[in-house]
């Protein structure tokens, strides 16, 4: 048994106990909501470099079939495999949801390890959205507890995403609050992922979700076999935060459980860009609309950010690739200047062809602002400085931007956007997606989960 | 193609580069004697905790049959994981080498991830070589770049045997310069592993050297289908040395390539024990032969050792399972001291049940001794104080533990720790060991690297 002296342990002890039946309702609608926007981000990337690469080693190192679905390209295989090609797929398009204040996006690393434990055992509905909701539980306040000095270096994603995934697949498979600290041990001691890749455009984010959900489902798998781990893999003297956090706050671990429902908290994408841009970005938007500009009469665009979006974004000068423009805050405001949209077909045809966008590209800075910073990672508050050739100076200033808990998505929003993700790559036709999303929303009432979509 | 302007590129640039050819015959020598080595540990953990968890996650994970072997199992599954499951098992009875200064052990990782590899594309005993030496010589440097700093909270075995079996891996797959950056930076984003686990016995050292073996195969295989990577995941801003080491030098990993090779450096394991036991277990058998000593005639002895050894060992009171007491400074002591062995047999016969074994280890203790830690990671030296009954005292001193370079064990003498490891676990004849012996001596000349074992 766990005793519950410690914030880690009560984290632990509270995954393990949760039942469906606790759920409030918008909890267990949300979970939904949030499910639907992760398989259409999972669609979205059928075909695009590097996930033909990801599905090839899958295919090569894994079983032919299986009971676990690979979303974009309809095959089967392992729960190991699918959850490893169906993380990498999710994070590609840069549409998967984000929690603010852990700066982790859960849907990604959550959700592909759910399903692939879910599909194995049979799972019914309300049992896989429990898992998620544990997973997302565990994973928003881990974050949390790891801080901004983790994040400096540290793609949370990839590491915290480990025991997310561990969590969610570890409720899944039914594990004891033991069995269940051992998951989680496993997954600390294997949860790795580093920024760097990101001013080479390199191919890693994909990777780090991939290696989260996998390695987090194989810690489950592994303490259901009975595979023990370090107790205090989060805070003890040679875990998590000892080697890879100097702030890190043990009280996070434990915040408000059952009481706070910290999925709720997590927004959607609209914008289909690296979150970081998406404040300025709606507020650049508003200043426009308001004052009647267009691309053309703009002189310059200060944007006055957080530290977090000058860690990442500061690397990207001009974008060589479409994932890497997702990263370029002069490119987002470009396309949204340019052409009023920043969505998956504005990127893929304007973000690095156009020369109206590069050149609006060029007009933009970013700043540290204080206001903003002290707000962040809790608020991610949009402030903007246009310059107009006319010399006039306009702010504009957002506090939620759209997809924020504050501003959220509606369903039939979500739909939509679904809707659109599907198409971009065709990897399901308009009816299919159309069932999909009915079932989704009644995801709740499903006796098992089963496949999302028929074989290929 | 890479500049050779930082010791990481000149690093890269040499494992790509490194052809068998180029090595001096000791190199090639020491390179198969390791090899044995490492197969006997392999095989001697045959049907140990928790060698079978690991082998039906693999089972239900990945293929039934493929073009890589299971040594302790005689299966045989994909490359993926073949070395996953190689890996844990090589780890498991602390039988396998070290490398000093680096404080890695090499084989456990570099090994499986690279016979898999082999077996996958057919190369031959000479291909083999080349790509192991170019393993151990990446891994080797960069464990040293990561200095001790990184070895206090990360297991450097894991962490940085991600990337030498990442290299190995490669260097069989024939990566270009580019891809193998690409594999190092996959690797280097993938490399976890936390000594938190020690404490509680935990079986994650052996999840630690799956996972690497695995993760840097997986990087290697990404790399030649294209997917690409940070080029500076070692020495970046947001690398691995900025996330996970306070006192790394880049100088090391540069270090006199193709002059210096770091493999011959390595140390073969006598005792089966961890290896910051060694030193002080061989000063306190050269005492006791010296002044003809019996366990019996001992009071207390006090071993002084290096910071490292007690951050290993300290946290280890009563050792309550076999693998912890192989991290019991006093139980490896008590052991030698009684029974005159700390091999396998003696730990699983003696180490937790017998009376004398635990009345000797509550007379041992350890303290720092500055000298002794002014040499390491360097040298590993053994100092002993022994007071007896009677109220004498001697100090015992040895600078060349068994199995160091300058007290190695023959070729003669690795046949036969092969036959004795091969025989605990029986998970190979008498006469199969023999062949497999005979086969490795003569590796250099193998047209392919083929099965090591019959097929079960």
């Amino acid at each position: 048994m766990i005793d519950q002296n410690t914030p880690a342990d009560a984290l632990c002890a509270f995954v393990a106990g949760l039942r469906y039946e606790q759920l409030p309702v918008p909890v267990v609608e949300r979970c939904e909501e949030l499910f639907l926007d992760w398989i259409a981000s999972a669609l979205a990337a059928k075909g695009m470099h590097p996930l033909p690469q990801f599905e090839a080693f899958a295919h090569a190192m894994g079983p032919a079939g299986g009971p676990a679905e690979v979303l974009a390209s309809r095959g089967r295989t392992s729960p190991y495999f699918a959850a490893w090609v169906n993380a990498a797929s999710s994070h590609l398009v840069e549409q998967d949801d984000l929690h603010n204040s852990s700066v982790l996006h859960p849907a990604t690393v959550v959700f592909p390890a759910a399903l692939a434990a879910a599909q194995d055992v049979g799972a019914s509905g309300a049992e896989f959205i429990a898992a998620c909701v544990a997973g997302y539980e565990a994973g928003i306040r881990i974050g949390e507890f790891l801080g901004r000095s983790h994040y400096r270096i540290f793609h949370t994603t990839a590491t915290v995403g480990t025991l997310a995934a561990a969590v969610a697949a570890g409720h899944v498979l039914k594990l004891s609050p033991e069995q269940m600290r051992n998951a989680i041990g496993s997954a600390g001691t294997q949860a790795a992922g580093l920024w760097e890749f990101l001013r080479d455009a390199a191919d890693s984010k994909q990777l780090h979700t991939a290696h989260a959900a996998a390695s987090g489902l194989a810690a489950a798998y592994l303490a259901r076999g009975g595979v023990s781990a370090a107790r205090r893999i989060l805070d003890g003297e040679k875990g998590m935060a000892a080697g890879m956090s100097s702030d890190a706050d043990p009280a996070r671990l434990g915040d408000r459980l059952g009481s706070r429902w910290a999925l709720l908290e997590t927004s959607f994408k609209f914008h289909a860009s690296c979150r970081h841009t998406h404040p300025a970005a709606d507020a650049l938007q508003a200043v426009m609309q308001r004052e009647g500009l267009a691309h053309g009469d703009i002189e310059s665009v200060l944007t006055r950010v957080h530290k977090g979006a000058i860690d990442v974004l500061g690397v990207v000068d001009v974008p060589t690739t479409v994932h890497q423009a997702k990263f370029s805050m002069g490119t987002v405001l470009g396309l949204l200047a340019v052409h009023g949209d920043a969505g998956l077909e504005s990127f893929r045809d304007h973000a690095l062809s156009d020369p109206a966008v590069a050149a609006f590209r060029d007009k933009v800075g970013m700043t540290l602002d204080d206001e903003v910073d002290a707000a962040y990672p809790k608020r991610w508050l949009g402030r903007v400085e246009v310059r107009t050739r006319s010399g006039a100076c306009f702010q504009g200033a957002i506090d939620d931007p759209k997809g924020d808990p504050g501003n959220t998505l509606s369903r039939a929003e979500l739909a939509d956007k679904a809707r659109r993700l599907a198409a971009f790559s065709g990897a399901a036709s308009p009816a299919e997606i159309d069932a999909l999303i009915g079932r989704v929303w009644q995801l709740r009432t499903a006796p098992r989960i089963g496949a999302l979509l028929p074989s290929s």
